[in-house]
């Protein structure tokens, strides 16, 4: 039977991530290991210098549930030290996250780090995230559209070294006009941090911000494809070498003084 | 006068930055801004939902220094949001980093997380690495080769969306070979956690593991360079679609039941 590792980075007792244990149901046995807080933002982030806790709870669903005390890459890392030591999953679902990550988002995002890091290990991996950051949000889309995502993905797995990055708008199924493949949208944050006073009269500051899209509204990239009532799927690699600037830096640069 | 943001990831009172701050002052006006605590393996995280504190102290050197309780890209984010409101600084340099950051430690780094950081601002970006995590680690060969590759980068810099991560050997000035650019190597981690006991009979796990290399060694990776005793210059970029998968993926995924 098919192993299928589930994390997030909303937590293991988010709606979310209830709601693709029970997608992924359909396609193997699954096993979830999940941060024990929110671990938004923070991206292929692993606990250093800290201590790490894990173990096995129990779950109301009856669904075998690990929690581990750091980031969901510690989450992946600690599930195939621990968990998965004959041998690995066939793949690793991440999400579904609160809140899109379109954009630069791809490279904050806590629910992409944890696939980077199953793409480290080989394992076919893939993120879920709908643009919606209720706590309650509503994932019936996901879940009706995520099945047939779900089955190409098996069929056709992207090759080593790619994960999935896949964004639903928040639209009830009816509603979204279909898939598309798409590129990382240009994008950047402004107005990011909000100060304020604490009750001693030191600063302190959150942060919040809002999207700026860069990215001409003519080209499909995944933010403008949401926002035009498609799901996107980026394919993201993890050797981010850029050939051309290697080339091009190389003919260039000069260290004839030395 | 030339602009120029230092931060890292080792924290502000390291001896890797104040090597790098010495270094920039031969190229303009250096504002330093770093956590106030070490953050390796914080790759590009954020400090969502958490409060961050940020101000000015006071430094030995008479540099202007800024302190910041979160992240790397956090300290990118307040130096933009906060100090460099009127222009953005023409440069910016992370690290020097206290161990290497080479292979998949790309996607994890914290040193690199603010050079990505810094390129979402547009700003041109480098990163410092010294592959010697000792505190004490002796940081003259990354003085004086670092001067050419700044120079270079000066008057080169990566075209917008692409930073520089440059990886040292730990050797003296004279032993080093050369400066090499670079493909992001190959590899994963394996024995990742020690497991222990706390004094109230419950497990916890440090992470650990050692570097296990993948590229073959015939072929010029940023990891197989430093062993080589070059200086290693990967150009990574932050748009990390891969264009060939998404082709790929795009043909052969079908949607026809929907």
């Amino acid at each position: 039977m098919r192993k299928i590792l589930i994390t997030n980075d909303d937590g293991f007792n988010s709606k979310g991530i209830e709601a693709l244990a029970t997608l992924m149901e359909n396609f193997g046995k699954v096993t979830v290991v999940a941060p024990l807080e929110a671990q938004s933002g923070m991206s292929t982030a692993l606990s250093i210098g800290k201590p790490l806790r894990f173990g096995k709870i129990e779950s109301k669903s009856g669904r075998e549930l690990f929690v581990c005390s750091g980031t969901p890459a510690d989450c992946v890392k600690m599930s195939m030290n621990k968990i998965f030591t004959e041998s690995p999953p066939s793949l690793l679902v991440s999400g579904v996250n609160h809140g899109s990550n379109t954009s630069v988002a791809a490279l904050y995002s806590g629910t992409l780090g944890a696939a980077a890091e199953g793409t480290i290990y080989g394992i076919p991996s893939i993120a879920f995230s709908l643009s919606n950051f209720d706590q309650e949000a509503d994932f019936s889309a996901v879940i009706h559209w995520g099945r047939a995502i779900i089955e190409n993905f098996i069929e056709h797995p992207p090759l080593p070294g790619v994960y999935l990055n896949v964004n639903f708008p928040s639209l009830s199924k009816e509603e979204i006009k279909g898939v598309r493949f798409a590129h990382q949208g240009k994008g950047r944050w402004i107005n990011e941090f909000e100060e304020r006073v604490d009750p001693y009269g030191y600063d302190y500051y959150w942060m919040r911000g809002e999207f700026f899209n860069l990215e001409p509204s003519s080209r499909e990239s995944d933010h403008n494809l949401i926002e035009g009532n498609y799901i996107s799927i980026v394919p993201h690699t993890i050797d981010t070498t850029s050939r051309e600037e290697k080339k091009r830096l190389n003919a260039l640069w000069k260290f004839n003084t030395l």
